[in-house]
């Protein structure tokens, strides 16, 4: 296949290197030039800024942007591009943002966490395919059993839903990491001290139902060490890891010992 | 050596299984007989709900107990194990929670979440050992490196630092798992795509620092996709999820998006 992507971004520089391997990348535009040629240079594509010079002799438009701009560029380039198929990579954007305005519409979600700098394990990574067509369908589950042995047709709604909870599993507990570093950082305690423990918990969960799990003073009902969590972060004057606590040592306290 | 237990929780029970197999474990006290039963018939240990029934004759008593307990538990014992080498396993409790009722007191630590029906990894488990005399701090950490290649000796405030992290990077964290499969579940959505997400997120904190990893809508500052998920909250009323939703995606905000 030809394909072209929208967005230099970090989804667009994954999804790209991995479909090169199989297809053509012809073209990577972006509103900032530096980034497409990057991309475009690593992938044997061309770079443009100029949404119009987007050639229309091509299979796939892949729109790699963030959800709000999803909207305009798709307003950009229906009618240059009316006859190719076009898909988001978005988690939460309904197809129907991309439908109302182009027939060929579809979307191409891959359920990852997506860093600069890291090989994504993309033959575990679950994908989710929806289109306007059933040919079209067709061809975007072909297109994503290359890359995973995990594919799924998938509504918006049910994609939606799956991205809130990625957004929990994910995002929230990344900051969970975060704030534990800056803890430790400010009694110069090395953080790699609490790999074993991070691994270990990312592990039980995939093997067992996370709330039988849970572990901690909180879901013990241990108000002593509770208090005393409260006490140093309210010495430590960090008011935001201190909301964070009471917040979430309160719910698991709920969850675990209802009234 | 010979050691008995202080309680018959889940840390008595993963410590007490894998020091069986140097030494002998002799004694497992509980306030009830079942758990004390348990634990003892598995590692050939006989069970006691008496606590001055505990022999004397042992190097080692182990006290895993909730931290609320520790100080009466000392008080009870301390008079009759006066010349036996004592200690606790909580990362939040000061060795001075012991030592100021017992000459021979110490700290055995091990930095890990202990579920039951899970091998716990001891070998990379970091422990950190703390004695009131050079002589038992010896024999602390030769005991430690019998279980694990990471032991230290920390003080109780950097232990306290310690526990206060993994409570944000292990509690907090498996708790956003459990959300993230509570969305998933009202809809009929199987938990189990989010595993590599999970795993992926947790190998990239040990690689990389975690702040430098965040990904998702308020990293962005993607504020139309954080309104369009605090309304799917509101419409299911989970107050407890939008909280803290709200919560953390405001600090993630401020925290990449500084004024």
């Amino acid at each position: 296949m030809r394909i072209s992507f929208i967005g230099a971004g970090r989804v667009a520089h994954h999804l790209a290197h991995v479909l090169s391997q199989h297809h053509h990348i012809i073209q990577i535009y972006s509103r900032s030039l530096e980034p497409a040629h990057t991309l475009a240079a690593q992938v044997g594509a061309t770079a443009t800024v100029n949404i119009c010079e987007i050639n229309p002799e091509i299979d796939l438009v892949i729109i790699a942007v963030s959800d709000q701009a999803i909207a305009s560029v798709i307003a950009e380039v229906h009618q240059h591009l009316a006859d190719v198929l076009m898909v988001h990579t978005s988690g939460s954007t309904d197809i129907e943002v991309l439908a109302k305005n182009h027939a060929r519409a579809g979307v191409f979600y891959p359920l990852q966490t997506f860093s600069l700098d890291r090989e994504i394990p993309w033959s575990d990574t679950p994908l989710f395919v929806e289109a306007n067509s059933e040919a079209d369908l067709v061809l975007l589950t072909k297109l994503a059993y290359q890359l995973s042995h995990r594919v799924y047709q998938y509504t918006s709604a049910q994609r939606l839903s799956l991205h809130l909870a990625a957004v929990f599993a994910c995002n929230f507990s990344n900051y969970c990491y975060d704030m534990a570093k800056q803890i430790v950082d400010t009694q110069q305690v090395d953080f790699s001290l609490l790999y074993p423990l991070i691994l270990e918990t990312a592990n039980k969960a995939v093997q067992h139902d996370p709330k039988q799990m849970q572990t901690g003073p909180a879901m013990r009902g241990d108000q002593n060490i509770l208090n005393m969590h409260q006490q140093i972060l309210d010495d430590a004057q960090r008011e935001d890891l201190k909301n964070v606590y009471n917040l979430m040592s309160q719910q698991i306290l709920q969850s675990h010992h209802p009234q």
